[in-house]
């Protein structure tokens, strides 16, 4: 395809084959992202709607319900229980990690379709446990890589697949926050029991998850430094940097930081070209494009477009059609056992293979 | 400083103290870099001049003293038995590694001053007589590193050492070539009795010393990741990958690859800000620069420098005024046993401590 092709029709949604339908969603935790992201990217998503809230705070939930025109909030334990279990087909689990494991597998149990935030657990034998118990029901198992619908990703994907920059060799990416700007410093994020870990699992899996994803390969190996300074941050990694391996001796050079300038960018260069994208995990923002082959050079500034609302059609998508889930559970486990064994080669000091 | 600070006088030689003085130089190893570059830098150079070719090919080398005004040429043998000694004062070694060892000590051993390529040399142990020649023989001893007296990489380190974009956290660089579209499969970059290695050591030691400059500190470990395909890349790293670690923290992720789109960018990420350019490393060109901080965006476009010629006014003017010239030969000296360190750790799979 002659460049000009990836950029026209930009937002196109190429896995989309139907046109109606619809999936009700049991929203479980009600944090910031899922307040300020998630919950207006189901008011104007296509495929689902949010019929149920489920928080700790049933009370403080009220509003945001009434906001969102959600007729039932649930607190935790009457959503264990089983209350309003016909008024949802599917839940978004936005919980921090560590209660993940309980609501994804609470809700396959009860034959409901789960769409869980990333990481998908605290560790790879939780996680394991919530894509076991969705396949033991049958029903769809997503983890919530919100970057896997963004349409400049997925055109990226498609130049990279098509040979457009010859054959990958090495990926650079960056994710980088200051945490306490946003949040105070008794946050969940910065309590390892609770998040699973620091910066490379809050941050660092998307330069990890989109690496995998624009390759469409697995890594072999992993090396990482994690770096955890003074109060809050000296329970988790604060910073970090991994170099993984994939088939064929390509390296992608990824970091992740809590206290750095907030930025993101990926660069994947390529025996005849390279791609780059600034601020790809940003959130709802206005990517810049650059391509590079020989002497040619285009940049190109893409629309906005609310990924979240793509994930969430996404999602509903998969339920309705029944077709399989590009971003699965297996997806997240994979993730986890490369966090799992980035952090482990920290520690070491060694390679670890995968 | 304000911003416009750095921008302003952007091409200021923050070195110079002296105006006048001329070092007579003596260019041993007449390549493409010597000619293309060396030659035409020193010809518009204010403290230095060519007053002797030295070459395998004295005959081919004739025309070459025509155009650039050299009245003697001599070949390698009438080097090391000493004629023409008298015409130079200091010798730029421009030859294959493997022979830097043997024109840099006898050039310093006759007292003459050394102007040396990197990398130094093929080994730290070679390097390591070249610079004890030097210090015995109370000669300036200095590493080829252009980028030290690049403009912009000088103005970006004025800005990290002021504080402006807070405290370093992560250090991205990359520098790639298609070597076999310029030269041919039996150049000897890819012999390792000739250069010492691949990638890293040609391409590589640019992100590796410029971080070092940039941060002003020396790694304290290293993890690297080698790959070489097919020949004619079989016998060297054809591609590289390697995690530096710094005191505090810091990381620099860094890549160089004989065998990929060219390209070259190096980012620095500190905790209230970052800075970026492109195209650092690819020559004489005009590099861009981005500097942000908080909200702020900043988009410099320098002008284009010969900092070829600014190298070989520096190193004159070391000569010339016997102040200590910050890219010496331990500044090669520590960037090969990084270096030799980095290939260890991709051997053994593990940390490298330094």
């Amino acid at each position: 395809m002659a460049l000009d092709g990836y950029f026209e029709g930009f937002t196109r949604r190429d896995w989309q084959t139907i046109d109606e339908g619809q999936v009700e969603i049991a929203v479980i935790g009600l944090g910031g992202f899922a307040r300020e992201r998630a919950l207006p990217a189901i008011r104007d998503a296509e495929f689902c709607e949010v019929t149920v809230l489920v928080s700790g705070s049933p009370e403080k939930a009220a509003d945001l319900a009434t906001s969102f025109g959600v007729e039932r909030v649930l607190d935790y334990e009457a959503f264990r229980d089983g209350e309003a279990s016909d008024a949802y087909d599917a839940v978004y689990v936005a919980t921090p990690p560590a209660f993940h494991e309980e609501y994804a597998t609470t809700a396959a149990d009860r034959g409901k379709h789960v769409l869980c935030e990333k990481p998908l657990a605290v560790d790879h034998a939780a996680a394991e446990r919530i894509v076991a118990a969705c396949a033991d029901a049958g029903v769809v198992c997503m983890t919530a890589y919100r970057l896997r619908t963004e349409p400049a990703v997925r055109r990226m994907r498609e130049l990279i697949a098509d040979g457009a920059i010859g054959d990958p060799v090495q990926v650079h990416g960056g994710f980088s926050a200051r945490l306490l700007d946003d949040m105070s410093a008794d946050t969940w994020r910065l309590d390892p029991d609770v998040a699973g870990g620091g910066a490379l699992m809050d941050l660092g899996v998307y330069p990890l998850n989109t690496t995998r994803f624009l390759l469409d390969a697995d890594p072999t190996s992993v090396v990482a430094e994690t770096h955890s300074g003074e109060a809050p941050f000296d329970r988790v990694d604060e910073h970090v940097a991994l170099q993984l391996t994939f088939p064929g001796g390509v390296t992608a050079s990824c970091t992740a930081s809590f206290d750095a300038h907030p930025d993101s960018r990926l660069q994947v260069l390529g025996t005849d070209g390279q791609v780059l994208i600034t601020d790809p995990f940003g959130g709802d923002v206005s990517q810049e494009i650059v391509v590079e082959r020989g002497d040619t050079h285009t940049r190109y500034a893409g629309p906005s477009v609310d990924e979240v609302r793509e994930e969430f059609d996404y999602f509903a998508h998969c339920v309705l059609t029944g077709e399989d889930c590009e971003t699965d559970g297996e997806d997240g486990l994979t993730d986890l056992r490369i966090i799992e064994a980035a952090y482990e080669s920290a520690e070491i000091g060694e390679r670890v293979e995968l």
